[in-house]
C-alpha cells in the first residue's frame, strides 16, 4: 500500500498495518472453514477460541491480576457512564467525580441520574487547563468510588500520578489504554472503548474488581448487569465478534512489540518529540494545557492565528498527514498519537510544522 | 472460493458472498483514502456518507414510512429487552408480553425490572410450539403496549398474522427482520440485532414512531435515551463502524434482489422446500411446531432417534451442511435460511436429507 496516510485521528484512529492486512487476508473465508468468521455462530469452535485469545491477551499484555474480570461489552464507554452508578451505587454510598473536561463532564452527568453524585474537583474554574494536584481532591465521607478520566482527549490533559485517595478509584481510560501501566490495587474499575489504542469501534473493555461482583447492584436488566456478564464470560448475548477479533490481533501486536513498558515508552518519546518541537518554536505553536498535564495521547496546540490554522490543517491534510483539526468543541489543531502511530509519522509531522512555520511567519 | 460451505447457523450466519468480497477489497485502503474505513474519524466524509447510505437503504427495503427514525445502537436485542420498558413506562403504565419461547421469556424478565408488566399470553403450557391465535392474547385497562417476538428462533415458531389488539405493539423481529413487510400503523416500536438477515453481530436496528419520542423516560443514561438518539441520528458517541457499514452493503444487496417482495417470496419458498421434505418424509423428519406456526426463518426438526440425529448432524456437516444443530436448550436440528441463504443450497440439503434417510432407515 503506497498511498497511505498519517493519520492523527482522536479515534476511530490508525490500526497497525500488518494487522489490517492479516484481517483482509482471512476475511472472506477464514481458516479454511469456507466461511467468513463474521458467519459463524459465536457458540462454535471458532469464535471461541478468538474470544479466549483475546482475553488472555488482555490479560497479558494490561498485566491484570487474576482478581479483576475481563469484560467486552457494546455501547462504547458513553454506556459505562450509567453502568458504572447503576451497579456500583446499590447501597446509599454517594459517589465523588473529577470534573476534567468534556468527557468527566459527560460521566457526571450519566451519573447523576442513577445516584448520589459530587463533584470533588472541577476543572472548569481554569478552563480544563490542567488535572487536579493531589491534595486537591476531597472526598466526603461514604463515599463509594472516585470516578476519574485518566486522559481527558479533547482537552488534552491527563492525570500524570493516580490519585492518592482513601476510595477505590474507576476510571474511564479510553484514550490512553496501553499507554501507561495500571496500578491496579487503587481500582474496582478500569473501562474505556476500544476505538483508540486497541481496535474498531463498537466495544468496550471492562475490567472489574470480582470482589465487587456480588454487592453489585442485581435489580438491572441482563445485559446491565456486571455480576451476569463476568459470570457469563460477556457471552449473554451475541458479542461484537469483529472488534473481539481485532482486539486480539492488535494485543497480539502489542505483545510482540514488547508489551506494555515499549508501548509506555514509544508513547512518551513521540509525545516528547511534538511538545519539544512545539516549546521551540518561539511561540509560534502553543500548548494550551498545563506543562505537568501534558497528554502523551492527546497534543492539542494552537497556531498564532485562525487563519494561520486553518492553512496549516489545509496544506498538512494535502502533505498526507490528517485529521489533525481539534474537537469542534475547542478549536484548534491535535494530533492524536495511539500506540499504532509510527514514530516516523511523527518525525514527519515535526519536520512539516518547522518547515510550514518558516514559510508562514506570524 | 471454491469451499465455501452450506452455513445454516442461526445466527451470526451467512452472508451474501460478493457482500463479504467487496468489503475484503476495500478493507486496507477505503477508496483510494489511504487508511482503512475503521480507521476513520467517525465525524469525517466518509463515514458519514456510509452512515447516511445505511439508513437511506434502511428506510427505502423496509419501507418504513416517515414518521419513524430509525436508531443503529450496540447492545443487541438484549439491551433493547431494557430499553424499551425503561423508556415507554415511564408513565404509570402495564405492559403486556406475549411469552413465546426463550426470547420471549428473555424479554419478559427483563422487563418486570422496570415496570409493570403482565403475560398476555403464556406459550410455556403448550410447550411453546405455537403462537396464540388472534382471540387468545387478552390485553387489560391501561396498558401501554403488547410486546411480541415476531419469530422466534430457538422454537423456530412465528406469528404468521400480526395481533388485533387495541395497544401499540412492540416487536422483536431478530430473526425475521426483511423476510415480510412490516405493518407500521400497528407499532411503536419493532428493533432485532442484525446479525441474523442484515450483517455481523454488534448492532441492533432500531424503528420507533416519532411521536411516542417526547413522551419517552428522559431520567436515564444518555445512551439508553430513545428521544436522544434519535436526535442524535445514533452518534451521541462512537458508533458501530463496521457493522453500519456492512449493513448497507447486505441492504444495497436486498434491493437490487428485488427488495421486500423478493425476499419475502424467496423465503417462503425455501421453508417450503423444507417442510415439503420434512412432511412428505414418512415421519422421518418430524417438525415438533404447530403447521399453522411455522417458522419461514428457523426450520426445526427431529430424527427418529438421537442417534440418528447425531449421525445426521455429523454427516452433514462432513457435506458441507454446517450449524444444522438445534440450540442446546431444545436439541435436534435447525436449518436456518435467512435472507443471505442461497435457494440451491436448501435444494441440495433436501437431497442430502432424503438420500440419509435411505441410507439411514428408523
Amino acid at each position: 500500500m503506497n498511498n497511505r496516510v498519517h493519520n492523527f485521528s482522536a479515534g476511530p484512529c490508525t490500526l497497525p498495518l500488518e494487522v489490517l492486512e492479516e484481517a483482509r487476508e482471512e476475511f472472506v473465508n477464514y481458516q479454511e472453514s469456507g466461511m467468513s468468521l463474521i458467519e459463524m455462530s459465536h457458540r462454535g469452535k471458532h469464535f471461541d477460541s478468538v474470544h479466549s485469545n483475546a482475553i488472555q491477551l488482555a490479560r497479558e499484555v494490561f498485566e491484570v491480576p487474576d482478581d479483576f474480570s475481563i469484560l467486552f461489552l457494546q455501547g462504547g464507554a458513553t454506556l459505562q457512564f450509567s453502568m458504572i452508578p447503576m451497579n456500583l451505587l446499590a447501597d446509599s454510598k454517594k459517589a465523588a467525580y473529577v470534573d476534567s473536561g468534556s468527557w468527566g463532564s459527560a460521566a457526571i452527568a450519566d451519573a447523576r441520574i442513577y445516584g448520589d453524585v459530587y463533584i470533588a474537583w472541577d476543572g472548569n474554574e481554569c478552563g480544563y487547563s490542567r488535572m487536579p494536584s493531589l491534595g486537591e481532591i476531597h472526598i466526603k465521607a461514604n463515599t463509594r468510588y472516585l470516578h476519574i478520566t485518566s486522559n481527558e482527549t479533547i482537552g488534552g490533559i491527563r492525570f500524570v500520578e493516580w490519585p492518592d485517595v482513601n476510595v477505590p478509584l474507576v476510571s474511564d481510560m479510553s484514550s490512553d489504554y496501553m499507554s501507561r501501566r495500571i496500578p491496579w490495587q487503587l481500582f474496582d474499575v478500569v473501562y474505556g472503548g476500544v476505538q483508540k489504542n486497541l481496535g474498531p469501534a463498537g466495544m468496550a473493555v471492562i475490567f472489574v474488581r470480582q470482589s465487587i461482583l456480588s454487592k453489585c447492584n442485581k435489580s438491572l436488566g441482563r445485559y446491565l448487569r456486571y455480576d451476569l456478564q463476568s459470570e457469563k464470560n460477556s457471552m449473554l448475548n451475541t458479542p461484537p465478534v469483529f472488534p473481539i477479533y481485532l482486539l486480539g490481533k492488535v494485543l497480539r501486536w502489542m505483545k510482540l512489540g514488547g508489551g506494555i513498558e515499549a508501548m509506555e515508552r514509544a508513547a512518551e518519546e513521540k509525545a516528547a518529540l511534538l511538545y519539544y518541537a512545539i516549546d521551540n518554536s518561539s511561540d509560534y505553536f502553543r500548548s494550551p494545557v498545563s506543562v505537568n498535564c501534558r497528554s502523551v495521547m492527546n497534543v492539542v496546540f494552537r497556531l498564532p492565528t485562525s487563519d494561520l490554522e486553518n492553512l496549516f490543517l489545509q496544506e498538512a491534510n494535502a502533505a498526507g498527514f490528517v485529521n489533525l483539526k481539534g474537537h469542534r468543541s475547542v478549536g484548534g489543531c491535535r494530533a492524536s498519537i495511539y500506540n499504532a502511530m509510527p514514530r516516523s509519522s511523527v518525525e514527519l509531522l515535526v519536520d512539516f510544522m518547522k518547515s510550514f512555520q518558516l514559510s508562514n511567519p506570524a
